[in-house]
């Protein structure tokens, strides 16, 4: 079976637990938690010499880091993948908008507030944060306000791994009210068969 | 023809390049100064509403952002991307560890290097995105010690992606003595046919 090494309150974790559970594939979940440094561990290294979760390892003991990657291996050859070149090529653009100009502000926000080590970081260094977030939401907004998922009519995971830290963005103190195209595609999102929430133990 | 949109100093624009020079794929590249603003105008946000290069548009107009999307749009097919399901996954997992673990860090601070902000940033800041930089280093070292390439016995686009700013990250400061394995995988790069230094205005 696959095992899934995870962090409950992780949104990257949290991306390919989504997609697992709407792909019906049983895996075991292993919860590491990262605030105790248990991805850091040595026995955790030799599997991710990167120290992060989500972790997926095959039954053969092979092991495949990074939350987007992890989406793609599984989801090629599904429903949740276009078929066409562009339309792939696409998907990898909003992961890799994701990644860079969405995760390093609304998700290191959330993870401030979650591990109570706000007031450990300057007034600066917070509005440079909550600016590119909003930023990174603005984006967001003027492409949804015209189509209905991130890349073609239907959903992809371009929208899992974009859906996993804007849905709980309010915990970073973001507030999504002025992002009406935005929360209309999370409840778009929401809906879709399979869906479980963050916290939700599966697996 | 194929536009890319891109900054001569650019190690992500510098990534399309080499890619598309090394395909023999024929190209005009646009020049857009980015610290003279020119990815923000009115006229380049509405091409890639994130205001950054590199940007490839298509002979109809369709455009691509991130570098890592196109040059997985690029490469599909051709002998820079694997032909299994998990050799592929595993580039896109490299692909992802440069984007979060190495850029942030080795780009940046060679960025601010070149632009002349380093003295505007506490010591604090300069020492994290070191230290960051040092342990994605550490983590190349580590897997390159095993294996000529990234992914498998081949030079892919995850190469590439990497190659980008780890060749020039001695001009963020970095000392690369320290990575023998590094080292020798960039002459392995170096000496791949069609090679072009960064600096190089091709296209």
């Amino acid at each position: 079976m696959l095992q899934l090494y995870d962090y409950l309150e992780s949104g990257n974790g949290y991306k390919v637990r989504l997609l697992l559970t709407q792909l019906g594939i049983p895996f075991e979940r292993v919860e590491l938690d990262i605030l105790k440094g248990e991805t850091r561990t040595r026995e955790f290294l030799a599997k991710n010499p990167n120290g992060r979760i989500p972790l997926l390892e095959l039954p053969d003991g092979t092991t495949l880091a990074e939350s987007n990657a992890i989406q793609w291996y599984l989801a090629e050859g599904t429903r949740f993948l276009p078929e066409d070149r562009l339309g792939r090529a696409q998907v990898l653009q909003w992961m890799a908008f994701e990644q860079y100009s969405h995760e390093p502000f609304v998700a290191v926000l959330r993870f401030w507030h979650h591990a109570g080590t706000l007031a450990a970081h300057s007034e600066e260094e917070i509005a440079a944060k909550r600016s590119g977030g909003e930023a990174g939401l603005g984006v967001m907004e003027r492409h949804l306000g015209q189509r209905p998922f991130f890349v073609g009519e239907c959903y992809s995971i371009a929208d899992i791994a974009l859906y996993a830290y804007t849905h709980v963005a309010e915990e970073g103190g973001f507030e999504l009210a002025s992002y009406p195209a935005v929360r209309a595609w999370l409840e778009r999102v929401r809906s879709q068969p399979g869906y479980v929430p963050i916290t939700e133990r599966v697996g």
